[in-house]
C-alpha cells in the first residue's frame, strides 16, 4: 500500500491591523508538520486559508513564508487559483523558483453565470499546464470555483500535467465513483477532505487535504489505517462526526481558528466581516474537542 | 455491538399489462430472505419501488401480498406515505391487521412551494402517530419529499413514535453528524444506503436501506464486518462504487430491475415511460456485475 | 388581437372533517365566473388546489363538483396528473364524458432521482395524447413537477396535442424567450401567473392561470390591457407586488385562502398540517388588500 | 416621473496578447455614450465586463481610462467589489479622486462555503460605508456574489450609504417585491436588467444596467415609455426576449462581444478559456439582430 498523503492547509494568523502574523505562521507550521505529521503543506491554496482577502503581493509574502517556515522539512504546494490563466502562470513560476512541489489551481467560475465547459476548463488547464514543469493539483469546490461534474472531473483527471485532485464534496457516491474512475485507474490521485478520510482510504483514494487542527487527529487516523488497526480509525473518524460540522454555520475558517486557539496554538481572528466563535460557542467546541485527541492540548481551565 | 440492519426494498415486478407480476413477486422475495438475508423487507415504501405508480387498491395489493410471500420469515415495514395525513393512518391501520413490524412514512413536500416547517413536520408525524400503534421510520428523500434540515431531522427523530430513520442522502458530513446526534444519542436508529454502508456502520449507525441485488453485497459486507473482517468490508464496500452509480442517470429503478435480470430473478422492465437498459448497457453493466459478490449468478452467456 | 385568457383555479373548500365542501365551493365558483370573469376553470388541476390530498374518488367528485357548479357559463378543464399514465388516461376519458373542454397534465417528476430525460417526457405525454381527444395543457412547477428545460419545453410543445402551457416559473428571462418560440410561433398558447401577468401580456403570450381572488385582480388588468389603458394596467400588476408574494413562506394556498376568507367568500382553511394565518397576519394581508381592487369586498371592521 | 436611469458597462476589449485595447474602449464609449444615450457608465463594475482576469493596476487603469474617455459627458460609477473590504476601501479612495459619481460593490461570497449572515452583510458594507463618502450601489450576483435573501436585501438598502441596487436576477416575483419595498419606499433606487426592463419601469422601478448593445435597443425603449407608447415599449421590450438569451450558454459576455462586431464597433474577443462564437452562430444571432433596432448597423453582407 502508497503510504497515504496528508496534506494540511495552515490558516492564515492576520495581526490586529490585518497583516500576516509571521511569527504566528511560523508556530503554526511547527504545529502542523511535527504534531500532524503533514506530508505536504500547502500554501495559499484553499479559500479556508482566507487567501482572497490578500493584495498580490500580500499573496505571495504568504506563500514565500510558508515555503521559508516549512523549511524543506515537507514538501510545499502552491495555490496559483485566479480567474486569469496568465496570473496563474506567473504563480506557478514564482513556485518553481521558491522550490514548490507541486501547484493547486481551483477549476475557475465562469464569471458571467452557467457553467464552464468540458472543453473550456481542459483549455485553461491546458494552457497553465503548458507553461510550467510542476505537477498540478486540480482544486474542486463549488461555490468560489466551479461545480465539475463526473465527466468533466474524469476529464481534467486525465490531462498528464494534472496528478492529484482535492475533492470538496461529501458527497460519498460521487466520490467513490471518482476515485475508482481516477485514482485506482491511475491518472490522478484523490484527495478528499475530514469528514471522508476513512472512507478515501478504503476506497483506496491517496488521502485528504485540510487545515490544523483536524491535520492532528487525521494524523492519528492514518496511523491506525496504515497499522490496520480499523476499529481504533473508526473511532477517530467518529471525531470528525461533530467537529467541524456542528459550527459549519460559522464557516470552516472560524471553526478551525476557534480550534487552534483552544488548542493553545494561536491563529487570530477571522478575517472580517466575520466574526470569530461567542464564548459560549467556544465552550461547546471545547467540550467536543476533549472527547477527541486534542484533548490534551486543551487547557485545564476551559469550561466544558 | 447491536446487529446491524438490512432492510431491504423489493422491486415491482410488473405484468406486460403493467399488472403486479406476483409470481415474479414471490422469487425475488425469497432471494431477498433467504439469499440477502434482509433482516427486514419494506413493502411499498420507497419509490424505487414504483408504487407511485399504482391506484389506492393496487398499492394495498402490492402490500398485502409482500407481507404473504414473506410468510413470517422476517418482520415486513409498510410504506405508509401519502401527502394526507387521513390516508396515511388508514395505511398503518391496514398495516397493523397485516402483522406489520414498521411503518414507513416518506417527509411530505409542500404541494404549494417552499419548505414546510419544522412545525409543520412535527405536526404531520404526530396526527399520524397518534393514531397507530407502530413504529414509525422517517423517510428522508429530497425530490419525492421535503429536503428536511439537520435540525429538523433531530426534532423528528426525538418524537417518540419516530423510531428508525432512512436517510437517502449521500452526504457523509450530514450523515455522521446525524448519526451521532440521533442513533448514537438514542433517539432512532438511522439507516442509510449502498455507497453510505460502511461508513455508516463505523460510526455507529444502525445499517441501510437498498433494494436487490444490492442486497447481497450488502449482506457479504454486514457479515465480514460484524467478523471484524475490515479488509473485506473494505472490498465489499468498493463493489458499491460504480454499481448503480454509474447507471444513475438511468434511474435506480431500471439499473437494479436491470441487475436482477442479469442474475436471473426476473423483474421485469421499468414502469412506462422509463426504459430499461440498452444492450450495450446491459453489457456494460454485467462486466462491472462481474467484479463483484454477484458474478457466479451471472450466466457464462452474457458478454462482459 | 386574441383575447387573453384567464383561466382561474379554484380553491378546495373543507368542511371541519375535511371532506369537501360543496355549498362553499359553489359559493366561490360564482364569485370566480361572475365576478372574476373566468373566460376558463381549471378542476383539480394545481397544487394550490389541495387536490393531492384527496383519494381518487373524492378527487373526481371534486371534478365533478366542479363541473356541475360553473354549469357551461365557460368551459372547464380538468387536471389529469398521475404518475401513472394509465390513470392519466382513466381521468381524461372521465372528463371527455363530463363534457370537459381540456386536460391539464404535470410535467412528472422521475420518481427514482435525477431529472426525466426528453424522451421520457415526449413518450409520457405521447402516451396520453394518443388516448384522449382533448387538448393537453402541459403543466410546469418543478418541485411537485420535474424542472422541465428550455429544449424540452420546446419539444413538448411542438406535440399536437399539447396546445397549452402553464408555465410557473417567475423567470422573466425564461418566460420571454418560450412565449416567442413557442406561442408566437404558434406551437401552443402560453400561460404564466400572477407576478408576470402584465409582462406576459405584452411579449404576445396568451394569459395566465391562477386561484381566486387574484383573479378578480388578473380581470381588471386584462380588461385595461385590452383597452389599451397601459398605465392602469400597470398601476393593476402592481397589486401583485406584495399580494401574495409577502406570505409565500406560508403556501399559495393558505395565502389565497386567507384572502378569500378576508373579501366574504370563504373557503375554510388549508389542509393539516399547514395552518391558516395568525391574527397579525390576517390584519397585514387585509391592510395590504386594502390597497387593491378588492378594497371594496373588505368589511369596514377589518382592522388595517 | 423621475427620468429612468440606463445604467451602461462597456466590455472589456482585449488586444492579441490580451492587454486592454484603449481605442476599441475609446469608441465604444463613445457609442455607449452618444448612440445608446446612457445615463451612467460603470467602470469594471460587473463581471461582464471581464475585470476579474486583470491585475490590480490594470483594473485601475480600465477605470482610469474609463473615465477620461467618458470625458464628464455622463457620471462615471466605479466597480470596487474584493473580498477584503480594505482593498475596496482603496479602490472607493481612488474612485472619489477620480470624480467618480458613486461606486458599486457586489454583496461578497463568503469563501469558506455556507451563506454570509446579514449581520456579516451589513458589516461589510457599513465598513467600507465609512470610508468614502461616494453612494455605494448593492450589487447582486449569486455565483460570483452571495445569494442574498430578500430580508437582507432590504436590509441593506436601508443602510444610508447604499442608495442604489443593481439586481441581477430574472425572478419578477422577487424584483416586484423589491422594487415596491426598496425603491417605492424611498430606501435605494432600483436597477434590473435586460429582460426586466419595461417590468421594472412599470412597476416603479429605476432603470437598468446592462452592457452594450442591449444599452441601445434600452434607450428606445425608455424612451417610448416616457413619451408614454407603451406599445412601442412592448414591441421593444419583445427585442430582449432572443436577444441575448438564446446565447447565454456561451456566456453574456462572448455574446455582447459577438453583437458588437456585428454591429461594428468592435470590442475583440472573449478572455481565454472563453471563445468566440462560431461562425454558424454568428450567423445566427445576426439574423436576430436584424429584428431589432439594430438592423441599422448590420453591414448588408452579413449571412441572415
Amino acid at each position: 500500500m502508497r503510504k497515504p498523503g496528508l496534506i494540511v492547509a495552515p490558516l492564515t494568523p492576520f495581526t490586529s491591523d490585518l497583516k500576516l502574523d509571521e511569527p504566528a505562521l511560523q508556530r503554526q507550521i511547527d504545529y502542523v508538520v511535527r504534531d500532524c505529521g503533514a506530508t505536504m503543506v500547502v500554501a495559499a491554496g484553499v479559500e479556508t486559508q482566507e487567501y482572497t482577502y490578500l493584495g498580490f503581493e500580500q499573496r505571495r509574502a504568504l506563500i514565500h513564508r510558508t515555503i521559508e517556515f516549512v523549511d524543506g522539512r515537507v514538501p510545499v504546494m502552491v495555490g496559483i487559483s485566479h480567474p486569469s490563466f496568465k496570473t496563474a502562470i506567473e504563480l506557478a513560476h514564482d513556485a518553481e523558483k521558491l522550490g514548490a512541489a507541486a501547484v493547486q489551481l481551483l477549476a475557475p467560475l465562469r464569471p458571467f453565470a452557467g457553467p464552464p465547459t468540458q472543453a473550456d476548463l481542459v483549455a485553461y488547464f491546458e494552457m497553465i499546464g503548458r507553461e510550467t514543469g510542476l505537477p498540478i493539483t486540480l482544486y474542486l469546490n463549488p461555490g468560489p470555483g466551479a461545480d465539475v461534474s463526473i465527466p468533466d472531473t474524469i476529464a481534467l483527471a486525465k490531462l498528464p500535467r494534472v496528478q492529484l485532485i482535492k475533492e470538496s464534496s461529501r458527497d460519498l457516491a460521487r466520490v467513490s465513483r471518482l476515485i475508482v474512475e481516477i485514482d485506482r485507474a491511475g491518472h490522478a490521485r484523490y484527495f478528499t477532505t475530514m469528514q471522508m478520510l476513512l472512507a478515501t482510504l478504503q476506497l483506496g483514494g491517496s488521502g485528504a487535504t485540510m487545515p490544523p487542527p483536524g491535520s492532528e487527529i487525521a494524523r492519528h487516523l492514518i496511523d491506525a489505517f496504515v497499522a490496520k488497526d480499523f476499529e481504533r480509525a473508526a473511532e477517530l473518524q467518529l471525531q470528525f462526526a461533530l467537529f467541524p460540522s456542528k459550527w459549519m454555520h460559522r464557516g470552516l475558517a472560524p471553526a478551525m481558528k476557534a480550534a487552534m486557539n483552544l488548542i493553545g496554538v494561536s491563529v487570530g481572528e477571522p478575517y472580517p466581516p466575520y466574526v470569530p466563535l461567542s464564548r459560549d460557542e467556544m465552550a461547546a467546541l471545547a467540550a467536543v474537542l476533549r472527547t477527541t485527541v486534542l484533548a490534551d492540548r486543551l487547557p485545564v481551565t476551559v469550561a466544558a
